[in-house]
């Protein structure tokens, strides 16, 4: 057993979303911060494992010219696709095990990138540990949810809040 | 033209509900606030006129042994009922007039208890100033939405943040 945690690190709007219907997230770029990165390096420095989903994964390599998260195991959790590719793991190991196998390895945190279907199983299977929203003073009126409709009921205890600029950053302990 | 501004001063889940599907917030009662009223008294002096939609009355009214917003002026938009009851107002008078003309009479600011419907035609109409949203530390799953998918695109300005026990009230000015 590590002392390492599961953790929702994400950006969200105040009506939900953490992506536009096609999966965009441009509408961030505009947004106040702190002037700074917002903590990312901070949190980024805690985490030893980075989770993502395909689909996260696919909106992460059109974002960026290089993978961000190259310096750290990195798994792409996919039911379908089991594929070959640079600086990441595919996977189809069920949840129950890949998770907790990961954490008990990982040299820091596991960050849980994205996305919703994931959080929802994540959090079904009692695997999430914290939770830290983002909140963006935006609503879009559509998009993908951050907690689907149909995410199982959760209660949170509330750990830490930080003001950077236009954002607040929520961070939550999961309840089990 | 009066300085008032209206004010949406609301609860709302972390994915984003203001009640259950059955429009009951029971859910809100277990909730570790500041040991007050999490600021509740000090919202409603500032309050000269109270608007919501009829299910919301509905609601209000399951709710409480006595109307709690009787020592003011209170107005229930409805459509499609016009009826008499005690402490209100029922009308279906477009808000385009009906909201800007209450801002002007209106002894304090004007507040939108909700429901969802409403804060979309607000927002849609460019009625609403602010917008105060009590974040509570669960995950629903299910519910009526604060900001239904549909709401026009909006954005805020963050302009205050208070803890009180484990719950967050963010505050907004909405950008028009």
């Amino acid at each position: 057993m590590s002392n390492n945690k599961v953790v929702l690190y994400i950006a969200m709007s105040l009506d939900g979303y953490i992506a536009k219907p096609d999966g965009s997230v441009d509408w961030l770029y505009d947004i106040e911060g702190d002037g700074g990165d917002n903590g990312y390096s901070k949190f980024y420095n805690t985490v030893g494992t980075v989770v993502m989903g395909r689909l996260t994964y696919e909106e992460v390599l059109a974002l960026a010219d290089e993978f961000p998260y190259a310096e750290r195991p990195c798994y792409v959790l996919s039911r379908s696709q089991q594929v070959e590719a640079p600086h990441v793991t595919f996977t189809n190991e069920p949840l129950e095990t890949l998770i907790p196998g990961l954490r008990d390895q990982s040299k820091g945190d596991v960050w849980l990138v994205g996305g919703g279907q994931l959080v929802q199983a994540f959090l079904e299977k009692k695997l999430l540990d914290e939770v830290c929203i983002a909140m963006i003073p935006k609503v879009l009126g559509e998009g993908i949810p951050l907690f689907p409709e149909g995410t199982v009921p959760s209660s949170f205890r509330l750990i830490g809040m930080e003001q950077m600029g236009q954002i607040v950053s929520l961070s939550y302990e999961v309840l089990q």
